[in-house]
C-alpha cells in the first residue's frame, strides 16, 4: 500500500496543495498562484511541477504515492470530465486523464464543494457520519452531498448546487442571481445576500438599529447585531434562516442525510446561526428527518485538500 | 454465474413475485395475499414458501438462483434494516437477515418506491440512463433516486420522500397531510390532491365546467377535462403542475439527474401532463438542469419486481 498522497484544491486565484500520509495526516501544505492566461492552459502543468518538486525535495519515490485528488471550481462528472470552469477559462475535457499524463500518478477529480464536503465528512464537522449534506455560506452558497461515504456528483457534475434552489418569494428577492434566475437561495443566504437584505431593511424600515451607525454593512455586522438583539438585524437573519432552514428540510426529504454541516465565512456566527436555521428546518421537515443533526464545519480552508486526499485514497487502496 | 433470480414487491394487500432469468426476462409472475395478522409475522414465511415451491415446480436447483430482491413499503437502510412498516405491522429489524434465514438464498431489500425507480431505470422509461429521479403519482406521491445506477437509500432509508417536500403555500393547502405536516407536495400532486383541489375550485369559483355534471369527481375526470380545454380543470392541473414542476427543479438542483420518470395512475394523462409540469420546471430549474429529460414510466405494476431482480443481480454477479 502506498504511504503518501497529494490533495489539491484548485481555486480561482490560488491553488492549495497538501502532502498527506495515507492515514490522512497533513505532512506539508503550500500554495501556488492560479495562472489563468491562455484559457488556464498552464494550471495543470504548474500543479504537476509543484508536486514533482515536492517529491524530490522530500526524497519520496513516486511508487510510494497513491496519487493526487483534486477539487475543481466547476461541474465534474463521476468519470472526471470537467464541463466548464468559467473562472479558469476551461472548456470541456477529461481533467483526470490530462493531469495523469502530466504528473504520472493516478488522479481523481471532483467539484470543489463536493470535495470539501468529503473532507468535512472524513476529518471535520461530519466525522463519523456516512450520509452528509454540506452547505457553504460564503460570497455564494455552495453545497456538497455525501452518500455512504462517497461524493454524489450528479449526471453533469452539478449535484449539490443548493445555492440555486429557487425558493425565495418575489417580495424577498433583490435583483438577479449570478446564474441568471431570480429567487435563488444564494440571493438571501450568502454573505452578499445578507448584506443586500440588511441594506433594503435599513432603507424601507424606520426601526432603530446599530447598523445605521456604520458606513458600510458587512454580513458579520448583521450577524453580530442580531446576536446582540438588534431587532432590525434579527429580522434580516430570520428571513435568511427561514429560507435556508426550509431548503435544508426539502433537501432532507430528497436525500435523508444523517447530518448537515454548515461552513463558509457566514458560519462563523456559530451555534446562534444554527439554532435559528434549525428552528425553521424543524417546522418544515418530514418527520423522519427531524432527527437530522446540525454541525459547524471545522476544517476551514483545509477542507478541500483533505477531501481531495480522501478521494484518491478511496480509489487506490 | 447463477441463471435465475427472484424479484418480490411486497405491498399492503398483495405480494407480487417474479421469477427471472439472469438477463432480466420475466419467466413467470404471480401474486399471494399479504397476511397482516400477528404484526405481519407470517409475511416473510409466506413469501419464502411460495419461492421454494416455485423452484420445486420449475425443477430449479437453488444453486442456480442468485437470490431474492425485495421491495418493502417503508424505509429500509442500505444495510437492510427496516425502520418501520406501519401498514404491515412491522417494527425495526433486519429484513435481509430474517428473510435469508427463511428462504436459504441471498436477499437484498430496499424501499418499494426506490426499487420501482431501479426497475424503470433498468428496463422502463429510464432505460439507458444512470442518474434518475422517479416520481410516482398515485394515492400519494412517492419517489426514488438512482445515482450511477444504484439506489440512494438515505441514512434512515427515507431518501426520495419527495411527496413530503413542504412546498405548498397556505392558500393552496387543504387539510393536513397523512404525515402530520401541512403543505406537502403530496397534498396537491397526488390523485387525492387533484380531487381536493377540484372540489374546492368547484365550490369557490362560479366558472362553468364539465366537472359540475359529475356526481363524484376523480383525478382522471379532472385531467380529461383539462385536456379538453375545460378552464376550471385547467386551473386545477396548473396549480398541481406548478408545485410539481417547481419541486422537480429543486430536486434537480440537489441531485442533478439525467432524466425524470413519471409513473403512477395520474401519469396515465401522458404527454399532456409532462408538458405542463415541464413548463414550470424550466422556469425554476438551474441552467445546467434545464436539459434534464422527462419520460413516462412504462413498466406499470411490474416495476417493483423488475427493480427487485436488478438489485439482487447487482450484488451477486
Amino acid at each position: 500500500m502506498a504511504k503518501y498522497c497529494f490533495g489539491v484544491d484548485l481555486g480561482g486565484t490560488t491553488v492549495k496543495l497538501g502532502f498527506f500520509s495515507n492515514d490522512g495526516k497533513i505532512l506539508d501544505k503550500w500554495e501556488i498562484p492560479t495562472r489563468k492566461e491562455n484559457d488556464g492552459g498552464y494550471i495543470l502543468s504548474d500543479i504537476s511541477v509543484s508536486i514533482k518538486q515536492k517529491m524530490v525535495d522530500a526524497g519520496i519515490d513516486p511508487k510510494d504515492v497513491a496519487g493526487v485528488g483534486i477539487g475543481v471550481p466547476g461541474p465534474v462528472t463521476a468519470d472526471g470530465i470537467v464541463k466548464q470552469c468559467v473562472n479558469l477559462g476551461w472548456g470541456e475535457f477529461n481533467v483526470e486523464d490530462a493531469f495523469t499524463a502530466l504528473v504520472g500518478l493516478p488522479v481523481k477529480a471532483a467539484n470543489d464543494a463536493n470535495v470539501a464536503a468529503l473532507g468535512e465528512q472524513w476529518q471535520g464537522g461530519g466525522k463519523g457520519y456516512q450520509d452528509l449534506v454540506m452547505v457553504t455560506l460564503g460570497t455564494g452558497v455552495g453545497g456538497g452531498l455525501i452518500q455512504e461515504g462517497k461524493i454524489v456528483s450528479g449526471s453533469q457534475g452539478a449535484a449539490g448546487e443548493i445555492g440555486h434552489m429557487n425558493v425565495v418569494s418575489k417580495e424577498d428577492t433583490i435583483g438577479v442571481c449570478g446564474c441568471g434566475n431570480s429567487g435563488c437561495l444564494e440571493q438571501v443566504a450568502s454573505a452578499t445576500g445578507i448584506v443586500k437584505l440588511a441594506v433594503r431593511e435599513l432603507q424601507e424600515n424606520k426601526m432603530d438599529s446599530v447598523l445605521r451607525n456604520l458606513e458600510t454593512v458587512t454580513a458579520k455586522d448583521v450577524l453580530d447585531a442580531a446576536k446582540a438583539d438588534d431587532a432590525l438585524a434579527e429580522n434580516v437573519i430570520d428571513t435568511m434562516a427561514s429560507y435556508l432552514g426550509t431548503s435544508l428540510a426539502l433537501i432532507s426529504a430528497v436525500v435523508n442525510p444523517e447530518i448537515i454541516v454548515i461552513g463558509g465565512g457566514v458560519s462563523k456566527a456559530g451555534i446562534y446561526l444554527i439554532n435559528v436555521i434549525q428552528k425553521y428546518f424543524l417546522e418544515k421537515a418530514f418527520h423522519v428527518d427531524r432527527t437530522t443533526k446540525f454541525a459547524l464545519a471545522t476544517l476551514g480552508n483545509d477542507a478541500g485538500i483533505v477531501g481531495a486526499a480522501k478521494m484518491i485514497l478511496d480509489i487506490t487502496k
